[in-house]
């Protein structure tokens, strides 16, 4: 499959995601197929003490990480677990969240993600294995 | 300090936390000091196959063991990271996470967390790490 | 198939185990076909301070956890992640891993493992996820 | 400090490691202060099919880890937890750990490991979080 049109397929998949919009994350893919999650600062994002809540974070790696696996198949794939590590704590900054293909097996992929601020801080990274289905994507 | 006092002062803490009230959550603690954190369905929560985003899993994660150590600190605790196991797909049912803690250290708290739907069904569990720090909950 | 038959059969494969024999682990069940891995204190498990190294405390976890979802399956599951948190340090005490079963799902199994000190604390605990394979067992 | 000095001290450190021992590991530093473990194949790291055990990719995840984090301290660090994702089975090959600091902070480090295989296969990755102590490391 042309790898442009899969990736145009998930950016039009991902933008029918609830919680996608409900939070603000727009989806691109870079030339080497990253996905590219970027999500606008905003209050709503926020725990209590007014910064970006652990739940965000966990939200991009999850995110950011499928759609750099599943841009690698036909079918469906099932997040199974993933592992979200808090560097440093961020307020009000944009952040992106760059997914990267680890392995594409027959039955699991794996994949990670890397989160900075739009300055440039790493603030989170995470990994995440996801189980290949046989639902077709489209 | 008195259990009850504390448990208040952390539930009017979550009132105020922005992201649990745009995603709908609402936190008490049981007779053993265990979080509960409570979300009715909602379309906003779900991936595009509409199911349950696994980054609700994970904010569900991080927020009911982040409240099940924090109970146990006068001092706010800061999440390390979290890790988060999704075991059945769920669609529009209300979701329980229940927070337990596992060891409070002086520097570091442990804490893990279950989801049961209402209806029983254990759906995702999850535990995480949280570095205890010297700015008042308060 | 009969649980005591499969529970001895596991014993028996993990009595061919080199690794186990190598650091001088054991295998049981208990009634609840829960998995029980005895580890005697030994210098040869010591990191440079003379502690038990970080990496048995996985070994356990990840052998503990493996034997309590293998017990329910009548082919070969192949470990593909797994947590550890270290929760105290030990030097020369006896270490008991117990694993349980978390999920028994038709691809995908998830179990725990908790991990104590002879005298009771707890030390370790962990999880992980194993895929089923079509290789027999026995 | 000279990193070479402080990598000579952690090499010496490593070598007086009895599980680093039994098992067969060797430790270095490459120019960019990355730690690299070597572990020879051998019938002893073997689980019961006669491939490495997942506890021997943990083990190389929290050593090659470690000592990545350990080399920007003067005092010794203490694994928190880490994470271990194995990606293809091995059995008789050499193995190479490397690691990699993500962030040295005042109080806590974060690292990363990749295991190939001496021909060059990816096999095993894995994170972890290690706690800065007072302890001296010389």
């Amino acid at each position: 499959v042309d790898p442009d049109a899969r990736a145009a397929l998930l950016v039009d998949l991902f933008e029918r995601a609830p919680l996608g919009e409900h939070l603000g994350m727009a989806l691109g893919f870079d030339d080497r197929l990253r996905s590219v999650v970027d999500l606008p600062p905003g209050r709503h994002l926020h725990h209590p003490l007014h910064q970006v809540h652990g739940g965000v974070f966990g939200t991009l790696v999850d995110t950011a990480a499928w759609f750099a696996a599943a841009i690698h198949y036909d079918t469906w794939i099932a997040t199974v677990e993933y592992h979200t590590r808090l560097l440093e704590p961020v307020a009000d900054e944009a952040l992106v969240a760059v997914g990267r293909l680890i392995r594409a097996g027959n039955r699991l992929a794996t994949a990670s993600a890397e989160i900075h601020t739009a300055s440039g801080d790493l603030v989170a990274i995470g990994t995440g294995s996801f189980a290949v289905t046989d639902v077709p994507i489209a």
